[in-house]
């Protein structure tokens, strides 16, 4: 590829709480980064959108920063909208388990993940990490559709090896057996042909602390710190997990973890939802990240995730669909239940109940604009992704959205907060017209 | 009209927690009723597929019957997803009234309504059920718009007059001048061009009680008796409305109402979220009903709506965009809202608190078909609307929805409960591709 230019309104965010949106022109260098942002009204501007290669947006168009999903598994796409009726256990025993048993067949695998990988980057989903399962070619099979399409993917293959818990025709026999397993999948996604600029990248993935033995998580953490590769996994979601952790091995998640020598950089602990303080001290002393699954969590977590300490703490945080506990491959409507979920948070839920004997915790709401942030520059930023912004060096990874399709109807004389506000509100795959990762334009799966 | 067939699979509800899916043909006469309903493997379907006026939905799609939205403010169109982070009074005294206000012109309100029917067909919705403003005129052209777009309209001219809660420059200056306009009203809808049918009718519309004097809450309950017209209203929303009236009259809304005469067969009260047992025996009662509005409701009332009893105890029920104190126009994401809404109800929302003392209701959960239900048929019956399901002797107002298109993924072989819950889980604007109200075809506004 070769340098190029893109022109048009700019809606993007660096902080919690602020936005900008101007009308600017950028210009991506032929390595996909953000190498120049030249406002309207400057000469800059103007000379950039005369020029040839320059993508004139149309002036009803906003131009953000690509979404990132911080959590979710890929093999469970065939049962989104499905069984969240069920109890936890009989979730995972008798739907999620033996479906994601099936993909001990690649070419089963090899559809589904056509299908997910093409259906996130419609709803602008630029960067995903994924839990696969335990089959390294299926999981090959998903790091492939990654660099297919063109998302910036970062692939867990899961490792579980505990008998009591897993079920037994869908484990690793052994720690060393997911050990090993794991080794050969870094290795074998880091020489995928066409991986050469690293667009994908593989990723240590204990399930949760309850489906792995010591031996297994002991020996995960020793690999992340000889590879350097990230590392995700399941912590404090529900009840049941916390205080498994707890009786078994006398702390919390985070706590053991960080003993493991899993809590490093960008680890990325999905769901989150039973951190206390000192919990959230270690994941931010560690630069770890937290991945928020509001709709999930709903129906799998018992509780609300403490968002708004977790930012005004400065821990690192983004946004998660949990694809299957959650239904919606939509980052948007995620950020949108943040911030109902928070709101439910702040008041409590018993209408039978005074306002101050509600169950609330005060002061709790998050708002439009810091879930917006967490749906881009927050997502990157856990990830390590220079990207989350339209800024001169950050890659190019964008989503284009017709501001007044769908239920979207964008203003001329709107301001950042409301443009924010409501794109959250409003924005999904029928509203986003094009999408870029890594500087590439992305051919989008026609909807027909 | 003439008499026409729909064959395709048939998705509906009777009652709460049942749904049947099947292939069927539908013969739908030249009033728009629904005559016969013919499975798949009869003599009956196979004539009636064969008919020159049968209208053959491709395999992958599911018809289902029409969506309600029991409780829409179509003049806060142009808000919708903007300032739900301010507190109500601001939200309303700094946003709501000023734009109300602008209904003076009838031209704005043209415009606007006419874009908010067509973007209610395009999610679904057959029957609407509106508040506009104090302004006949532009409520005419509400009425109009369902007309000329051929939506079942419900169309309430707001009647407000109490001088210490409403703004001097948007009010009914007296009781009595609320109550000629309503009259007025309600004779020039229904000498409407076009309206012979009665597709569109008047609603009273007192605001709420709190917006209302004594007089004017008697007199348009005087003339819902003299009429026989439909009545809604604002009920128990928030904690503050609801001690309002308690420390104004004595007692809640729901006896309050009752007494003035306006809690008769399918009154509609939006929100509810503060009633107790007793006004649900006594809305039970009087055969009226509750529009759910559970986004809404996460941002302004407080609390979540008691809707496991609701629905328990046999009361009328259905769902409510409440834009803009609600987003979305979208009933299907109002449906999976009061889903996840019912949930944290149940298990409460403050992780930092054992279970036990979290704040939740033990069994407060209710399910995607209940849901799928309200959406359909408990709001067609709250109305009083014979429709709802796909029913011989119901009007035929009905959407097509295709099965592999945005999020949705119908498989041949699922159950009804499954369709169900991936269509309230992932349905919208995207994947409905024809809708039908009272047996006429609507032509839906392509989305450029």
């Amino acid at each position: 590829m070769s340098e190029f230019v893109v022109c048009g309104r700019l809606l993007d965010t660096l902080a919690l709480r602020e936005a900008t949106a101007e009308v600017a022109a950028l210009r991506i260098d032929a390595e996909g980064v953000i190498v120049e942002r030249a406002p309207d009204g400057t000469d800059a501007f103007d000379a950039l959108r005369l020029r040839d290669d320059a993508i004139v947006l149309p002036p009803d168009h906003v131009l953000i920063a690509g979404l990132s999903d911080l959590h979710i598994h890929a093999p469970q796409w065939p049962q989104a909208g499905q069984a969240l009726d069920r109890p936890l256990e009989d979730w995972l025993g008798a739907y999620t388990f033996p479906l994601e048993a099936r993909y001990a067949d690649p070419a089963f695998a090899k559809a589904v993940y056509a299908d997910l990988v093409l259906s996130l980057l419609a709803c602008g989903t630029t960067s995903a990490l994924y839990f696969s399962t335990i089959h390294e070619e299926a999981s090959l099979e998903l790091a492939r559709a990654c660099l297919a399409h063109g998302q910036r993917g970062f692939v867990g293959l899961v490792a579980m090896d505990d008998p009591g818990l897993c079920p037994p025709d869908y484990r690793h026999a052994s720690a060393r057996e997911a050990l090993d397993a794991t080794r050969r999948f870094i290795a074998a996604v880091r020489a995928l042909p066409g991986n050469d600029r690293g667009l994908v990248q593989p990723v240590i993935t204990p399930r949760f602390i309850p489906a792995c033995s010591d031996a297994l998580l002991e020996g995960l953490g020793a690999l992340a710190r000889e590879t350097g590769v990230r590392v995700q996994t399941h912590a404090s979601e529900s009840d049941w997990a916390h205080q498994h952790v707890i009786e078994r091995l006398g702390c919390t998640d985070s706590e053991a973890l960080d003993r493991f020598g899993l809590l490093r950089p960008h680890t990325v602990l999905a769901h989150a939802n039973f951190i206390d303080r000192d919990d959230r001290d270690r994941i931010r002393a560690r630069d770890a990240a937290v991945a928020h699954c509001p709709i999930s969590n709903a129906y799998f977590a018992n509780s609300v995730l403490p968002l708004r300490e977790i930012l005004d703490e400065g821990v690192r945080c983004g946004l998660g669909t949990d694809i299957a506990g959650g239904y919606t491959p939509s980052i948007f409507e995620n950020a949108r239940q943040a911030v109902t979920s928070s709101r439910l948070r702040e008041s409590g839920v018993d209408a039978g109940k005074p306002p101050a004997l509600r169950g609330g915790v005060a002061g709790a709401r998050v708002d439009f604009l810091e879930a917006f942030y967490l749906a881009t520059r927050g997502g990157a930023e856990a990830l390590g992704v220079s990207a989350g912004a339209l800024r001169p060096g950050m890659m190019f990874d964008a989503v284009a959205i017709a501001g007044r399709r769908g239920h979207l109807r964008l203003q001329d004389d709107d301001t950042a907060a409301t443009l924010v506000q409501k794109i959250v509100c409003h924005a999904g795959r029928e509203t986003i017209v094009r999408v870029w990762v890594d500087g590439r334009a992305i051919k989008l799966k026609s909807d027909e």
